[in-house]
Parts: structure tokens; C-alpha cells; sequence
């Protein structure tokens, strides 16, 4: 070994120990007669003292030579500094060195390894196992693993088995694009990578595996939007004879067992939300439930007063700004000119101050009344001291667009606060969701999920209607997972690949396997799916996913850092009977 | 929830208790009045009853129907059984049942869910999810996730952070065969699947996390051989300021940890033997030392005493079996036919009988003396009672051959005991073998390993005997784990590549990165991995992996349940701008 101790150990309790440290130069302070070094480690910092007094000559002289990022063994005597910095662990003590080697010495890095660094984004990409030396990665890092061992140990004292499930699997067309594999040893023939272990976990329970988890990564060739990555990990998990309040119970209880394990947050017992009534209230499907600010529709109170605006559209609908009369004139155009941004696309909004004496003052004046706007105040829950900002148009992109405006508000407002959790699950997901484009039915959790029981006849008669047996997991405005009651029946799986477009033929083809496991004794059977990279983040303050990952792939998939994908020699593609064409063959 | 208990739950002090149960039918017992049924789940089996007179009459009646594999639920009175079984937990009662759903009715399994069961393999992998019922299947999958929390918990404790290295890489020529995945985003290109985290745990290293751990899925393109995995899974371990005695010590501990915590198995502190003694001593570099029959070299003492089968080969090596006297001729021969089989090779054996009287009988007994004879039988460690088997031939087939007999009599002799684990490490390894297919040096370990300090000067004038900073470990005659310190500077890396037959552009094309991370401030490091597959089976009590993965592939890499790898569809193809060649484009 070549330390001792390592850089977070020592302390006044060591002192006049002969200790041997080894790590990287963090900061070198030149006095003339006295050299100061910082020494890190993952553990710590530990201060070294070379001193032309008590330092053999030659080192001293070589101490003079370090520069950042060395890295350095060290011998010396532990001695109490005599001014100590309590707010470190080893702040009490320095080492008096007498023995100095440079086990590597390093280039100036590119960029300064402090928790604030003056490297650029795509730098720090390039140099990636520079980056991660900077503290706040490396405990980001860190603190994944804590969360991943906490889960682990959770499900597993919850029966769970960890079942590894294969990676080369077979391609399917449902859902997002596959990332594909060829096989040598098959010519003409892929593998796929999984997009999810699904079926496989599905089989394990047809298998009597009663309860299943997997820490597994995952693989979609999806156009990649910020902060989406082509692979991902997901804490994948089934069980066997259970009811959809089985898995929120369980999943529920994790979550809280993390939260007092990893954060010491007590959670209460979660909000249930329906899909329907999360659209309306939050205009969105996972919503942020640590601040207010919900929907209030006002379709019956604004409309048919004269006001074209609203009369025409679908849905005119507020939400009310707390505290908001006291923005300016310029701050509220600010906010109409950013929802007529094209990211949120809106006409623009209305606006209603509610002023403390009871009087409002709105941009409609001249079509709405005082005793109207009472009403507006009422429908959205505003308070005297409120501002009311109201939009109309098309219900979809409506509620789309005030959800991104009170998201924004919220954000503004310091509403969202990373140390403050807030979980919630939606249920009473409609099964399919049909798309204009391809003009058919679309799953709109996956093609393996059931519909609840008291729906099954819509499925002949109307099939949008049908309500599933699917929850979300949400937590602080985010989607961390996502489940369902699975279908466990030949005849209703046949039954569902036929709404979505398959024909007997392909459904065969495909999930043949499946539907032949269903015959020879499938159980009951559910679960659920959290996305572990924005668990993680989400527990850990942020939702920057990347910085909670230790080698990412930037937006265009590429891992800058070791340069992939890269292009293959011929021979390798000869010998997958495979020929690369031209990207533009005109 | 579909059941109150599991089905290993209930004993005599549930009696009278209501209680709802779920699970499969393993076997029904109709005795015309009375219908016992087993029913099974992942924790046990319970035993139904259904009785003429205190059943309901409609209940008795469907029960009549039950067949093996039917998903039932049921609800009853847990009594006590007139005739106990105590070979089971729940042998002491039985449940009366008065209500019963058929949950999901089965077909008749096309095998067996017996332990025994009448299945062939092949059929067994169509249905594995049928074959994953079975008890062994499943208990072995059971105990795979206990090995691997316990390897969490104690690398954990040690200090070690479990991080997620990517699975889309970058392919390297270097070693087997990758698996490819054409990248749709940046057309032509392709990433690889990883064959080892290698890099990217030795960039942990240079970014200071210093103690790394990963349970991962690796891939390599190879012709399968028996028992070999297209996708496999590794303990991938790495470590910081370590020597190789630091990296043995951890890994010792952490074989000695799981053998006590999952078998109950004390090992003593494991032998080290270099690799060239193993060899000498063995024939090979993962000996099995349950057993003896170790080699002796007998050229000394066998040639030039006018026997030219001897005379005129690189090595004469024997073994002494054990009580081997008692061999019949015909026995004898069997063994001669045996090693002369294609996959050994050998021409032949001569054998010498220890006689319980001193005497010695031999097949070159026209050749040699008694007092040669007994020279030899000094030399192998022949008693009293024992058989000499000697081989000769050139060095390394000869061993090789010598090695499979002395296996294959441990293995008829009861000598590789299941529940007897023996673990050593093999060291000293040469840092390159010479292959004369290509005329160029590979690294015997990895193009990563470092040579040995002494042997540096070696590098430039007799690379062949640069020793390495390598180490296997063994457990039962089969190599668990392998690692090494690595080379962490950069020259020293350029160095090697260079020996290796990369020209200075392949190697910075392809491990650029690498080389650069060594130039930032690189610490010395080193590490191992091991073969979680092999040694889960091993701990198992088996040298079977495919009985300890769930879905595992057959020799053509196919997994013939889900029927993969398949073709794609043109469309799919095209979006990676691929075209498939024909097989024999001729």
C-alpha cells in the first residue's frame, strides 16, 4: 500500500505519528521559507508542511518544483497547525513532511478542478476524468451509489430478487426506435438492445419468480433532446398476485425508506391524483405539487361576455400568481412575451391584479366586471394581493402552456425547492391514445398493460375511453416511474396487439413467446419501472441528469471524451456481411 | 392483494386460521372422495384439500378439473394434517378450502416441473420460463442474487463506489471480437459493446475515486465453446495507491467473506504459486489442488536409457494415481484409448505399478530397472499402491494433455468434490506471448498490465521474459478472476503498445484518451475482475454457468425462446444507411 492513511483521516489525535500519504496536489502556497501543499483525495484534503527548517534540504527544494494535479507520496510526522480550520475534518493538523516522491507529475489541466471551475461545458466533456475530480461530481457520484446500495438492500429485504435479463435481445417495432446488433455468427441477422427488460420480467413471473428487481441499463435511438441519453438506467421491478394498491404500497414505502435513509426527510403518505384530474388542475401529467398556482377553468364565467378572445376557443383557463399585483407593467409583458415565445407558442395571456382593497384591475376591462372578476378570483383560487393570468385556445396546447408558465413562475418565485420533496402518483391513465399521423391506436404506457376490469366491454365498443390499470410515480414535477397491472391473458393480449395495429401475423412474430408463456400458467401480475439517472438527481437537488452520470453521451449521442461512435475498418463489416451506404444516395 | 400467506408460510400455529392462498398446481391426488392438491409458489408448497363432505359441493366439483400448472387462488381453513410430513415446512398442516378461482388455467407443460424432469435441453431453453419453475433452476437463481448482494454489502463496506461505466463504446482491435451497434445519428459510425470496463475503471482511477466496483454485463464476439456466453457478467474491480499484495489481500478477504456468508465454509489463507511452478506442477495455469497426482519430471531419470519413445521428446512427465494398482488392464487401456482421443491428442501412456511389496511392474519394463522405476516413483510421489501414468512429447501439448487425464482421474475418482473449495493465486505471468500465426507479440493479460520493475530493462532487449504485475485467481480448477496493476504513465503505455504491433497513430486513435488521462496526474492503480457466471456456479456446486442464467444463449449465440437474433426490416436498415451482403458473395 502506498499510504498510511488516507487524505480525510488524520487529525489532532494522530499527532506525532509518522504517517505516509499519498494523492493529488490540490494547491501549492510558496512563502519563501515555507511551502503549504493541499493533498486530495476522494476522502479529504490533508495540509503538508515543507519548511526549510525542518524539512530535509532536498526536499524542501523539490517541494518547490510541485505544481497542480501532481500526483505525490509523502512521509512525515503529524503536528497540530497552529492555526486550525474547524471546517474541515483534518483541520487541526498538518504534516511536517521529510520524505517527498512524485509518483507522476501532470500537465497544467485544462481547466481548474475546484467546485467552481472555469472550464466550458464541452471541455469538461473532453476531459471527463478531469471533471469528475472536481468535488461536486465526485459526490454526485458517490452519492448514486449510496442510493443504488439503499434501493438494493431495500427490495431485497423485501424478497426482491435481482434477476440479470439479457441485453441482446430481439428488435421490436412498438415504442421508440431499437438500438440494433449484428450478429456474426447468424449473418443477416440482429439483436437488439433492450428498451426495457419488460417482457423477460414478465416471463420471470409466468416463471414463479414471484418478486423481481434489476438495476439495468436500458437503450433507446431516440432523437436525443437535452438532457435525454440513448442509454439509461432503470430500477426495473415485478411481482406476482397483487392489485395496483399492492405495487403503490410497496413502491411508496421505498421511496420514503430512501428519502429518511439518504436525505433524513420524512415523507408523508402520497397525494393520489387521477390522469384527468392532473391535466386539469396542473395542465400536465406530472405534476410539481410543492407550490400552488392550479388551474381554474373559466370557460362558463369568461365566455359569452363579448370578448371574442375568449368566446372562440376551447378552454379559457388561470391560475392565480401569489403575491403577483406587486409586478410592474414591463415585468408582466415580460411574461406575455415569454409564453408567445415558439417553445411555449401561446397567443398571449390576461391579466387580472386583485388588489388589496378588494378592487380589481385587468387587461379586459372594458368586457368583464368587477363582480366577473370576483368570480375569476373564486375559480382560481386567487387571494386578495394575487395576480390572475388567463389564457385560452385549444385545450391540449392550452394547459400545455399555462403548465409551462407556472412551472416558470414557480421557478422564478423560488417555488421549487431542491431540498423539499413532494411525491404524488397519478393514476387512472386512459389505456390507448390515438395518433392523427398513423391514424391508429397508440399504447399509451406499453401494449402489455391491462385495462381496469369495469372498462373491458369499451374495448369493442369504445376503446379511447378505456381507463388502464397504469400509475405514475411523480416527484417534484417529474416523472420517476412509471407501472402497471399487466394483462396475464392469451385472449386480451391477442385482443390489445390488435387495436394497435398488428396483425395476427406480426404479433406472432414478435411477442410469440410471450403469448405462448401466458397459456402454460401466467400469474397475476404487475410493477413498476424508476428511471434511476433522474431519481438520483432529483434526490440529489438537481435535474441536470449528466452531472449525476459518469460518462454521458452529449445531444448528439457522442462520447466526446474517448471519441465514439467511430467508424469501423472493412474488414470488421465484412465479416458482419454488412455495407455502409452513402448518407445521401442521389 | 391476491393471497394472505405465501405458500412455505403456514404451520400448526396458523391452525383454524382463514387464510387465502395463490400459486400453481404441482399435483393433484384424487381419491374419488377427497382431492388433495399441492399448490406451489416460489416459497413452497402448500398442501389443499378438498373434501366430499365439508367442501362445497361446486367447489369440490371445480376442483375435480384442476390440472397440473392451473393458477388457482383459494380460501380455506388451515387444520392440522392426520399424517404429518416433516420434511416439510408446511408439512404439519393442510388447508381446508371452501372457495377456489381459477385464476389462469394451463395447458400441460410439454416437460416435467419436477426437479427430475423428462424435459431434453433443447426444449427445456424453448419453454426456459417453464424450466425456470423447477426448484434446482430457480434455487440457483436465488442463490446468484445472494452472492451478488453479499459482493455489494462487502465491497461496499470496504470502501468501494459501485459506478456505471457506458455500454456504448468505441471498438478496439485489440483482444476478441466486438459486437457492434450502428450509430443512426452519425451515419457509418458505429459504437461497440464493451468486452471489459477496462478503460473507462482505469479513468475512475485517474479521476481519484480510488476504489471502484461494477457487477457487469460484458459482451465478446467469439466462436462459442461449451458453456461459454455471448454476453457475461464481471465483478469489475479497481483500486488506488495499491501493489499487487494489496489488491490479493482485499480479494482474499472478499472470496473468504462470501464462502463463509453463503456456504458456511472457512477457508485457510490461499497458497500463491507462480505461474511457471503451476505449469511445471500442473500442466496448467488454474490447477485444481482439492486433489494431488502433481507432476513429475522424469527426463533426468527416463532418458537416454535406449527407450527412444522417450529419448526423443522435450519432456517426460508423469502423475501417480492413487490406489492406482488395483487398475485392471483392460481399465488401464481404456485410459491409453482416452488420451489418444482427437480432443487430447496424446500417443499414448506408459504406466508403472507400485507394488504393496516393493516391486514395480511396467509396460517398458524391457527398458527400465527397479531401482529406475523407484526413482521415478520418488519423483512423482508414488506410494505403496499407486499407478504412474508418464507422457511424453513437446512441453506445452504434453503438460496440456498430462493436465486433462490428471482432471478427468480426480473427476472419476471423486476427488472434485462440490462442496470442497480450494482457492489459490497464481502470479508471476509473463507480460507477453509470442504468436507465431500473426508474428507479433500479444499481451498475455491486457496491452494495460504493467512488467514488473526488475524486468523494465528487459522490454527493449528480451521482451519474452518481462514478467508481469499479473494475477488469476483460482477457485476449484477454474480461473475466478484475473487482474493486474496497471501502467499508469504515459510513456511506459506507448512503450507497450509499440511492442504490441500498434503504430503511433492506431494507438493514439484508439486509446488517446488513455494515454492523455495519464498525463493529467495518474496514480498508480491496478485491479481485477471477476467471472461472476463461473463463480456463482462454482459456489453452487456446479461448472455448469448456463444453470445459473436465467435466459442464457445456446452455442450459435441464438436465444431460441424469444428467437433472437432476427432480421430487420428494410426500413430499419436503411435509417442506419446498412445494406446486408449476401453470405457467399460469389
Amino acid at each position: 500500500m502506498l499510504r498510511s492513511h488516507h487524505c480525510g483521516a488524520l487529525n489532532e489525535n494522530h499527532s506525532n505519528q509518522e504517517v505516509t500519504l499519498a494523492g493529488w496536489v490540490q494547491k501549492v502556497r510558496n512563502k519563501g521559507f515555507i511551502v503549504w501543499t493541499d493533498l486530495r483525495d476522494r476522502y479529504g484534503i490533508t495540509q503538508l508542511i515543507f519548511d526549510e527548517e525542518r524539512t530535509p534540504k532536498t526536499v524542501f527544494k523539490k517541494s518547490l518544483d510541485l505544481g497542480r494535479e501532481d500526483v505525490i507520496q509523502i512521509k512525515g510526522k503529524v503536528i497540530e497547525r497552529e492555526s486550525k480550520n474547524s471546517n474541515m475534518a483534518t483541520g487541526g493538523i498538518e504534516i511536517l513532511v521529510k520524505e517527498l516522491t512524485v509518483l507522476n507529475a501532470a500537465k497544467t489541466p485544462p481547466f481548474t478542478i475546484e467546485n467552481q471551475t472555469d472550464g466550458g461545458d464541452e471541455l469538461r466533456m473532453q476531459y471527463r476524468y478531469l471533471d469528475l475530480r472536481r468535488a461536486p461530481i465526485r459526490d454526485n457520484l458517490v452519492f448514486r451509489h449510496k442510493v443504488t446500495m439503499a434501493v438494493r438492500n431495500f427490495l431485497s429485504q423485501a424478497d426482491f430478487i435481482d434477476v440479470e435479463t439479457p441485453y441482446l435481445i430481439k428488435s421490436t417495432p412498438e415504442g421508440a426506435r431499437d438500438f440494433v446488433v449484428p450478429s456474426r455468427m447468424n449473418s443477416g441477422q440482429f439483436y437488439a438492445l433492450p428498451q426495457s427488460p419488460q417482457t423477460f420480467k414478465q416471463l420471470l413471473m409466468v416463471a414463479g419468480f414471484d418478486k423481481y428487481f434489476q438495476i439495468v441499463k436500458c437503450f433507446r435511438d431516440e432523437d436525443l433532446r437535452a438532457d435525454r441519453q440513448p442509454e439509461f438506467t432503470q430500477i426495473d421491478c415485478e411481482m406476482t398476485f397483487v392489485e395496483q394498491e399492492d405495487v403503490l404500497k410497496q413502491f411508496e414505502a421505498m421511496i420514503k425508506h430512501l428519502l429518511i435513509e439518504i436525505k433524513d426527510v420524512k415523507l408523508d403518505d402520497f397525494p393520489r391524483m387521477t390522469y384527468s384530474e392532473a391535466i386539469q388542475r396542473y395542465g400536465n401529467d406530472k405534476p410539481d405539487i410543492r407550490f400552488g398556482m392550479t388551474f381554474g377553468e373559466l370557460n362558463a364565467l369568461a365566455q359569452n361576455k363579448g370578448f371574442n378572445v375568449f368566446d372562440s376557443q376551447e378552454l379559457v383557463v388561470g391560475i392565480a400568481v401569489p403575491g403577483g399585483i406587486s409586478m410592474t407593467r414591463k415585468e408582466i409583458d415580460a411574461w406575455i412575451e415569454w409564453v408567445k415565445r415558439p417553445q411555449i407558442g401561446s397567443k398571449g395571456l390576461v391579466w387580472v391584479k386583485c388588489n388589496e382593497d378588494g378592487s380589481y384591475k385587468s387587461s379586459v376591462d372594458k368586457f368583464f366586471n368587477a363582480e366577473d372578476l370576483a368570480q375569476w378570483a373564486k375559480a382560481t383560487g386567487a387571494q386578495a394581493g394575487d395576480l390572475i393570468f388567463v389564457m385560452a385556445g385549444a385545450k391540449h396546447s392550452t394547459r400545455t402552456q399555462l403548465s409551462a408558465l407556472r412551472m416558470e413562475i414557480g421557478e422564478q418565485m423560488g417555488l421549487r425547492k431542491a431540498d423539499e420533496f413532494a411525491a404524488l402518483w397519478v393514476t387512472d391513465f386512459p389505456l390507448l391514445e390515438w395518433d392523427e399521423q398513423t391514424q391508429r391506436y397508440h399504447a399509451m404506457h406499453h401494449p402489455f398493460t391491462s385495462p381496469k376490469k369495469e372498462d373491458l366491454e369499451l374495448l369493442d365498443s369504445d376503446p379511447s375511453k378505456v381507463m388502464a390499470n397504469a400509475y405514475d410515480l411523480v416527484l417534484n414535477g417529474n416523472e420517476i416511474g412509471g407501472g402497471s397491472i399487466r394483462i396475464h391473458d392469451t385472449t386480451l393480449q391477442e385482443k390489445m396487439f390488435g387495436l394497435l395495429g398488428f396483425s395476427e401475423k406480426e404479433a406472432q412474430e414478435q411477442f410469440g413467446f410471450l403469448m405462448d408463456a401466458f397459456q402454460y400458467g401466467a400469474p397475476p401480475h404487475g410493477g413498476i419501472a424508476l428511471g434511476l439517472d433522474r431519481l438520483v438527481a432529483i434526490l440529489g437537488g438537481s435535474e441536470t441528469i449528466r452531472d449525476f452520470i459518469a460518462f454521458p453521451k452529449n445531444n448528439s449521442g457522442r462520447d466526446v471524451m474517448i471519441d465514439a461512435p467511430a467508424s469501423l475498418e472493412t474488414a470488421q463489416l465484412e465479416e458482419l456481411y454488412l455495407k455502409s451506404l452513402p448518407k445521401d444516395p442521389s
